[in-house]
C-alpha cells in the first residue's frame, strides 16, 4: 500500500503534463513520479465530458495499480470534466491544475477582468468561471478556445509567422476586453509563451498553472504527512509510460525535461 | 447473417470517411450503409501501427455485429496498417482507400512522377509507394506528410492565408520534384483541393480516391454476387454511428452529405 515514501501518480493526454513535473521536480525534488501519458487516445481537448471521464478513471486505475500515495491531473481538460467526480472515489488525495492558476489569477488581477484560454472541453465546462467566481464573486472571465495552438506546437512552430497570425486572431477577443490577467489554460500553451506574451503585450500577465500547481501538491502532501522521507538516487526515481509511441514521447519529452526521460514504457490503457 | 440486402459497413476515425460514403451514394445508391466514426479515439494518423491495427479490428466488429455484408476502411491510416492483416480474419470482403487511388494516379501519370500526401501515420508507412512500384515499376513517388491540414479543415479554414501559407511549405518540395499527378491521401483533404490545386498549379493531376474506391466497391459486390435487389426506402438505410459526441458529427457532417445526417448514435468502442 502506499505510504509517504512512495510516487506520487501524474498524468495528461500526451507531452503537455511534463511542464506540470517539471515544476513538481523543482519544487518538490526528494519526491518519486510515475507520469502517464494517454497518447493512444489524444488529443482530450476536443472530446465530451462522459469520454473524458472514462479515460481519466482509466488511467487513474492505472497509477493506483502502481501504488501512488497522491495523483496530479495534469491536463486541464480532464481537470474541467472529471475532477469533482473522480476525487469522492478515491482514497489518495487528488489536485487538478485548474484551482491553483485560478487562485493565482484572481490574487493578481487588479482590474478584475481575467482571461482564459485552452481547449474547447475546457472553455465549453464553464470551470474556471466557476472556480475564480467562488474565490471571487465580482470577477469578470472571458474564455477563448484556441484549439489550433496544440497541433501548432505539436508540429513545432513554436515561433512562427503562422503561430502569431492563429494567436493574433484567437486573442484580439480578449485584448479587446482589455484583460489585465491571461491563464495559460492548457499544459501545451506554457511552450507559447513568448507569443502569447508578445500579442497581448506586457500589461498583460501570463499565469502558468504548472507553477502554482506544484506548490499546492507540496500543501497537500505536508497537510496528510505525506512528504517523501528517504533520497531516491535511482534510475527509477522518475518513470514513464504512455499508451502510444513510447519513442516519440521521449523524442519530445527532451526538450521539456532535458536528460530526465530515458525511457518510457508502453501500455495497454483500455485494460485498466 | 449478412446476405446481398445487408448493408455495406463503412469506419473511418472521424467524419472524413463521409467524404467516401458520399461517392458511394452516388454510384450505388441502392445500398443500405452504417457508418462508424471513431471520434472518441481520433486522430488516427499520428498513432502507431499496433494502435491502429487494434482499433481497425474493434471498429470491424461493432460493424460485423450489425451484419454488414462488406466493409470499407474510409481512412488512409487505418489501410495502411490494418488491411493487409485484417482481410485475412474476415469472412465479408473488405477494401481500403489505398488501392483504388493508386491505380488511378500510376494510370495518369505520364512522366512517372506521383506525389502523395497524407498523415505522418499513411507517409511513414510508404504503402503508396509499394501499391503503386508494384503496378509499374519504375513510377517514383515522392510522399509528404502535412499534419496541419485536418485541424486546420475542423476548424473549418478551407479557404484561408494561413492554410494557404501553410499549404505552401507543405507543398513546396513536392513542386520541386516536378510530379504531374498527387494523390490526395487523406479522406479530409477533398476538403482543401481548391487551395492544394492552386499551389501546386493547373498542371499537376489530382487524385481523390473516394470516387475511385466507391467504383472498386461496386465491382467487389458484383464480382461477389452481393448488390443490393431491393429498394430500401426507410429512415434506416443510411445509419451513422459515432464513438463520442454524436451531435458534433451530425453538424460536420451536414457540410459533407447535405440532409442525409439527420441521427447519429453513440456507442462505447472499447467494449468491441
Amino acid at each position: 500500500m502506499a505510504d509517504r515514501n512512495s510516487p506520487i501518480g501524474v498524468f495528461d493526454s500526451g507531452v503537455g503534463g511534463l511542464t506540470v513535473v517539471r515544476e513538481i521536480m523543482r519544487q518538490i525534488p526528494d519526491e518519486r513520479i510515475i507520469y502517464f501519458g494517454d497518447t493512444a487516445r489524444l488529443p482530450y481537448g476536443s472530446k465530451s465530458r462522459d469520454t473524458i471521464l472514462r479515460y481519466t478513471r482509466q488511467n487513474i486505475r492505472f497509477l493506483m495499480a502502481q501504488d501512488v500515495k497522491a495523483i496530479v491531473i495534469a491536463c486541464n481538460t480532464a481537470t474541467a470534466f472529471a475532477l469533482e467526480t473522480v476525487e469522492k472515489e478515491l482514497s489518495v488525495p487528488i489536485i487538478g491544475v485548474i484551482h491553483a492558476g485560478a487562485k493565482t489569477a484572481v490574487e493578481s488581477t487588479r482590474n478584475n477582468k481575467i482571461g482564459i484560454i485552452g481547449t474547447e472541453g475546457t472553455i465549453r465546462s464553464g470551470v474556471y468561471t466557476k472556480v475564480m467566481q467562488a474565490m471571487k464573486k465580482d470577477i469578470e472571465v472571458i474564455g477563448k478556445a484556441c484549439p489550433l495552438f496544440v497541433p501548432l506546437v505539436e508540429e513545432g512552430l513554436l515561433h512562427d509567422t503562422v503561430t502569431d497570425e492563429i494567436a493574433s486572431r484567437y486573442l484580439s477577443e480578449l485584448k479587446g476586453k482589455f484583460i489585465d490577467t491571461l491563464v495559460l489554460g492548457c499544459t501545451h500553451y506554457p511552450l507559447l509563451r513568448s507569443t502569447v506574451g508578445r500579442v497581448m503585450g506586457p500589461e498583460v500577465n501570463l499565469v502558468n498553472p504548472a507553477y502554482e500547481t506544484a506548490l499546492e501538491l507540496k500543501q497537500v502532501l505536508t497537510d496528510n504527512s505525506l512528504m517523501c522521507e528517504v533520497k531516491d538516487q535511482s534510475q527509477d526515481k522518475y518513470r514513464f509510460y504512455v499508451s502510444d509511441l513510447a519513442e516519440n514521447f521521449t523524442n519530445f519529452a527532451a526538450s521539456i525535461l532535458p536528460g530526465q526521460v530515458k525511457e518510457t514504457k508502453q501500455i495497454n490503457i483500455e485494460q485498466f
